[in-house]
């Protein structure tokens, strides 16, 4: 087989939405919506070796801690492992006030029945009852007709009703889904919801919810937004139940419908941490919430320790969290390119002047802090980096703050080590690298012992004992300051000729373990640029490391 | 660090875009874009290990076999690796009629001309000028304001306009890129794309490429596709322009936002293959591409052995396609809860019976033949799977096409195995626990080495020889028919009492390898049913063995 020239043979285009005055694409979401977790369900029927009880527990817990408050549990009717796990669930207590278990349900007298029974004792639950009412679904199935399908659901509802009668002692809840609601028409879909609602009388105090999934997504998102407009218009007494949207991945942009599908006017989102669920997933619930996020919304869900969240989810699931899953992927707070390290690294500076908390990094779209990630963890050097992401490294993790023209020829050392060695390199081998080019003196040419300085008239007097070529020395020098004595110093016993066309210093650190480093740019007699750098406790012996760190480099 | 309680203090809203008339969400894609993959640009410049020359070729040429006629394949003035590699596969000749290679490069005339040089002795080729335009780009990183800015881009424009005239042997043409144009002011963005096309003097037949870069994901796709169309719709003389589309995932909307700014009036997209690139990555032109296949529209681009694409493209980039991945995911085409399995199964049945070639299976938003991935590969079995997914796997791999009662006996034996195991099944697992329960003899009670049929009036007379518990033995039967006669022999010879309940054969394969498959559903004294298979190249012997078959399993 192969693809086909003329798809249109095979597949059609997804028809539009009839919808008069199209409101949603000039709508703007400023609250959160209600959250449903299916990580236990959805996400755990599609996994390749399910939860075991332990497991689900550990995801349930996350769950609780995230936030959420509604949290589907599992299908108990499809065995014993669902069931049992639900019931001990329910009875050992593990269910904190104030959160919601749900459990999914086929429309059949015994599976409701059971499903009530696997909650019985909960204070608070929703039983979720779903029947397919597409055409291909009806035709190809079920070989039904519209009045049979409308008639499960209704029957459903029936059940929910009498089996909420039979065991008072729960809150009980109801949710219907008009599977594969996507692909249905609209109109039937409202007609199945309506009809069920006439069983169950909803009130605006008591809602049903009504779920209106993309079983399988089939169309780009506006249009899925167009049904649930659609849907939300034409619903009679729609003040009497909440809207809740279940989608799916199938054209990757599971979380873009859901997004859509809140501006038009649902209240309620179904999905997975990380985008669990079957085949392409369900829309990733950590998206939506922190897309809400950046525009400002609370998204009432925690993920401020993300990466504990993903070990989690990556343990029970035994499914990997992508490196470029957006917040999560361990490569989205990084930069390559040595115009994006640059930028990100005068974003942050600016951040460090401005007088309020408003978030306008470069590439950055998101605070790494917020969600627990570190800021080193933000930009890796390779051979294409530029001088932006060394300084910021040596920045970060070191304190220096490496004078430009500094950087810039720091960098070169750095990009050579990278060309040489065809990898990646971390913050680490920047240091070493640094170490080696300006701070070790082993086996260079000067290296200092002691050195001590007297003052004459207006001049300095420096006195140094020093090792050159391996040989202990006593030098001495005289300046109009600490720095050009020690140039001349130099000079006087062997060393370079040169001057000193930049200076500064700086403290690393507060209080008792502060260290000073100090950075030089001298010049040598034929124009070339030496760069130093000297650390110290003492400030002023930093400036002499700098001096011979420079001339170490002739 | 932690996440806000009022993230509003940090973080904002997206503005609105102040469209009147907006169009986009009536109308439909009814032909493929053009296509740029920035496969070895973008993509290449954020990866952890960058390629070398050979993964870049291997990359390419896949890219070619695709069928992608534009191709970003660097940033020569980035350095002499990129530079020396667009070089060789200029000289090399790599570079296909039809196809045009394209180069990145920042708005600086050393820059562009190294860009140009480097593809000296193309036929043709674009080279691709950007500069960063919005507000957090002009404050924080150049610290210029917008006639600096706009002056930027002209100038770009004139390096591009000279340089082409220097070397008049390439058919040379031109892009622009607003960068940052997401987050920009949308008629500033305008303004320098004009400013561009004044020096450039695009035609209609000779027009310039401008492409508008969500270089960060800022905002639901809605909005980046009011954006696209606000920019159509204002840009003077838009028939000299292609209007191109680079996309990220910050949100997780990058394949939306793609899809929804073609519906807004753009002619073109840029990204990658299973959406590398920077941070979250570009859009994955695969699934925008299949998605519009599945719509019925020739996506112009060829994905018929996606696993072949998957292969080169995990192992130039050393990232994996996630499992989940649309289309291309290792799971997507899989389906592990029963009532899934059961519909795809009668969406194939339904597929067989149909007279066109409209495709319409359950849960499949695609035949997964058409990507080359097998039928095989679309169920897996674990201890959630219900009777379809067993009988999938027999019927696909064996050919046995069991009858519904027998099975959901069978699928009880698998899920006890899979319970058992705690792992999911494979398909030679599905058929050795077949086997065991129902063809293999050895070690059960009845044994068929010989038989033979005489008739007697309306009679038949069974004469078998068995072995029964270990013992040779001679038996023989009366009945209406050879089943019945076969009942009668087993009961004179001490085994069980039964009836038949049900029965059905069927061919497996054609010609001379032509083999029987028999399936009985016998009813023991007791009412238990029993189900036997006897597998024969002789249809009777067939029959006779499923009765043993069952009777082996009282």
């Amino acid at each position: 087989m192969t693809m086909l020239r003329d798809p249109s043979v095979k597949y059609s285009a997804f028809p539009q939405v009839p919808l008069s005055h199209r409101e949603w694409p000039g709508r703007v979401t400023t609250k959160a919506p209600i959250w449903l977790s299916t990580d236990l369900r959805d996400g755990n029927q599609s996994l390749i070796d399910p939860m075991d009880a332990e497991k689900k527990t550990r995801f349930f817990d996350l769950l609780v801690k995230c936030g959420f408050k509604e949290i589907e549990v599992g299908f108990p009717a499809s065995g014993a492992t669902d069931f049992d796990y639900i019931q001990g669930l329910v009875r050992g207590g593990r269910i904190p006030e104030g959160v919601t278990p749900q459990v999914l349900t086929q429309s059949r007298a015994d599976l409701i029945r059971t499903s009530f029974d696997s909650l019985e004792g909960a204070k608070t639950a929703i039983v979720h009852v779903y029947n397919a009412v597409s055409p291909a679904w009806r035709k190809i199935v079920f070989n039904m007709e519209m009045p049979e399908i409308k008639g499960i659901a209704i029957e459903g509802a029936k059940q929910l009703r009498d089996n909420a009668a039979r065991l008072p002692g729960t809150d009980w809840r109801f949710q219907y889904s008009p599977e594969t609601f996507s692909t249905a028409e609209l109109d039937f879909s409202i007609e199945c919801c309506e009809a069920v609602m006439q069983i169950l009388q909803p009130t605006a105090e008591n809602p049903i919810i009504l779920n209106l999934p993309a079983t399988v997504e089939a169309s780009t998102p506006n249009i899925y937004a167009d049904q649930i407009e659609y849907f939300c218009k034409n619903l009679p007494n729609r003040d009497t139940a909440i809207i809740s949207l279940h989608t799916h991945n199938d054209r990757g942009t599971g979380v873009a419908a859901a997004e859509l599908g809140l501006l038009a006017g649902a209240d309620r989102v179904e999905g997975c941490l990380f985008g669990n669920g079957e085949r392409t997933g369900n829309t990733c619930l950590v998206t939506v919430a922190l897309n809400l996020y950046t525009q400002g919304v609370d998204p009432e869900l925690d993920f401020s320790n993300i990466d504990e969240v993903i070990q989690t989810v990556e343990y029970c699931n035994n499914l990997p969290v992508h490196p470029r899953h957006p917040y999560g992927g361990e490569l989205v707070y990084t930069a390559f390119s040595g115009s994006h390290q640059d930028a990100i690294k005068k974003g942050f500076a600016a951040r460090e002047r401005q007088n309020d908390e408003r978030w306008e990094v470069p590439y950055l779209p998101i605070d790494p802090a917020d969600l627990g990630r570190s800021y080193e963890a933000v930009i890796r050097v390779n051979s294409q980096s530029g001088k932006g992401g060394v300084a910021w490294v040596l920045e970060q993790d070191k304190g220096l703050k490496l004078p430009k023209k500094m950087q810039a020829s720091f960098s070169h050392v750095v990009q050579a080590l990278a060309d040489e060695t065809s990898r990646e390199l971390g913050a680490e081998d920047i240091w070493h690298a640094f170490e080696r080019q300006y701070l070790t003196t082993e086996a260079k040419r000067f290296q200092l012992v002691d050195w001590s300085e007297t003052h004459s008239g207006a001049d300095r007097i420096f006195a140094g004992k020093l090792t050159i070529d391996g040989t202990p020395r006593s030098v001495s020098g005289r300046g109009n300051g600490l720095m050009s004595s020690v140039i001349a110093a130099l000079r006087e016993s062997g060393g370079p000729v040169m001057d000193i066309v930049d200076y500064s210093e700086h403290a690393i650190g507060q209080g008792s373990n502060v260290q000073a480093a100090a950075y030089v740019e001298c010049r040598t007699a034929d124009g070339k640029s030496l760069f130093g750098c000297g650390l110290d406790t003492d400030v002023a012996t930093a400036s002499v490391r700098a001096i011979l760190s420079a001339a170490n480099g002739a």
